[in-house]
């Protein structure tokens, strides 16, 4: 069995779409135990369910908390107690769809960082025109410094070659011009990096490819990955918003308008993140899956289903020994 | 009249539609006059055509080219004789859809900064739901000060307000959250600047709502707004494609292709970067336009148009006055 750690109080749509996601996962994961943490009044009909167990937590982290505030003041709250229990082993991974800066500062405070890793990063799947590819870090950091973006690279190759299975992924960093001159200081120093690593490395890449699929990890400071990120999500949105005006402009009979429909509707399902789970915070000791602040059952559904992957390859002991065998001598010329 | 400096040998479709992009201003605006400079074999069948001038230069900078280099070994190319026809008051503005760093330098260097401004920048116009708004700075700088960043925040609605006719714009920072503590180094520090200023700074915008078309001047460093500008491009290049496939996989009707395409066409018109023209470099001596380098006839036309516009209202004076009002203050704080 694997167990997993559930925090039931955090993302905008919680409790009601968390729990609902954690009753399709054991649906669809026979192998999967979860605990549930949050309030009494939430969680007082899941108790003696079976392959759940129940952990009570009456405080919450709100969504826009400052982390170290909540760090301070609420460590009775839904997020460390889940972390908590990541740390005593009750469980092999956890997930929160709660506030992303708590999870990551939580996690760092109470599981403590890999031996190696400066600064543990958010790792995210998003959709290309073939293969989903790697975003590494999508905001666990801003104002990175070239070795990290370095360990970066190192842990989105693992995590995609272990969760996965995509072997040798090629690695690029995000840039302002495919030109190994070009970019800002940090990725001209994060370039010298990676281009004396064994790294499937292949260079700059610039955001307007990073949809096209032909790169697996894209590397990028925490500020910038956050933004692209967004951008992203808000971009598809209003083009798709936009989309459906002129359909309703232009389309005089109900057959156009309802075939429209429905090639959107196809489109998004492909372009949606919620089919990919949750974003590890890669370089803690633990599994640590943080949701999708939007996330409904679907994506709760599918952050376990990766959570319980990293439980299954060990994702942390092969983090591990991957920043050991590549980072020694990086962290030598580094210092 | 209003005297144009056009550079032919610039853009991935030069000569061939830039030329046509010249005819077509010509006809469209009855108070232009270009001076068209590129290759004499390019532009012989020009010479003695009414509102023309021709201007022979050689020597072309390539797209891909070091700006540095090209400065140092080719002074006589197209985009270096243009700016210094500007900077001899031959002409009002510049227009090139050639190298944009070779512009960019090229003017910092030929031109001059305006009295106070520490780096120039490029501002362009993308559209949301709502009006298009200012994104500040798309790739002039790498790197950029806290000072710089308020500096275009000045700069990008001195040109929304003078060129594009919309008072007192507001103005945003782009972050990774909406509340001022969040963000890199960079902007807290520029956040403070703003904060303490005269301008309708409404603070942090997450690049999730930038196409929401609250917003009117989005301020960020040149690495990060070269990243948005093209992952827009790209994502809304592949989303398009995406799309396209759905259709063609659902609908079986041909009414239902034919409706779809002409929504996907209508949207593409509404967020097309060419209708808006180019992208000035605010903060030189002297009107400089940056077209797209995939600028096709259309998009050259409306970088003339702008091009006019801002000899129509003088804008380097206006912004060489915006500067001194906001600045003094500032700098000596920030020195």
């Amino acid at each position: 069995m694997y167990k997993v750690v559930l925090d039931v109080m955090g993302g905008d749509f919680a409790p009601s779409q968390i729990l609902r996601g954690a009753d399709l996962a054991l649906q669809e994961i026979p192998e999967l135990e979860l605990i549930l943490v949050g309030r009494e009044e939430v969680l007082k009909t899941y108790v003696g369910k079976p392959r759940v167990s129940v952990v009570f937590a009456e405080e919450v982290v709100e969504m826009d908390e400052s982390p170290g505030d909540a760090l301070r003041k609420k460590r009775e709250a839904s997020i460390f107690k889940g972390i908590e229990l990541l740390k005593s082993k009750e469980a092999g991974a956890f997930v929160s769809a709660g506030n992303s800066g708590a999870v990551a500062a939580g996690s760092i405070f109470i599981l403590g960082r890999i031996e190696g890793v400066r600064r543990p990063a958010i790792a995210t799947l998003l959709p290309t025109v073939k293969e989903p590819f790697v975003l590494i870090d999508v905001g666990a950091n801003v104002d990175s410094k070239p070795i990290d973006l370095f360990q970066f690279g190192i842990m989105g190759k693992v995590f995609l070659e272990k969760v996965w299975d995509r072997p040798n992924p090629k690695i690029a960093l995000l840039s302002i011009g495919e030109e190994s001159g070009k970019g800002n200081l940090l990725v001209k120093k994060a370039h010298q990096l990676f281009k004396n690593s064994n790294l499937n490395y292949v260079g700059n890449i610039e955001s307007r490819d990073i949809y096209r699929g032909e790169v697996d990890v894209v590397v990028c400071d925490g500020f910038i990955g956050n933004i692209c990120l967004k951008l992203s999500e808000g971009l598809a949105e209003v083009i798709l918003e936009m989309l459906k005006n002129e359909v309703k402009k232009s389309v005089v009979s109900f057959l156009g308008l309802f075939m429209a429909k429905k090639a959107i509707d196809g489109f998004k399902k492909k372009a949606d993140w919620r089919e990919y789970g949750g974003a590890p915070l890669l370089g803690v000791k633990g599994n640590v899956i943080i949701a999708h602040g939007r996330s409904d059952a679907l994506a709760i559904k599918n952050a376990i289903r990766v959570a319980v992957n990293t439980i299954k390859i060990n994702l942390v002991e092969k983090l591990e020994s991957a920043i050991k065998d590549n980072l020694i001598e990086e962290e030598k010329e580094c210092a």
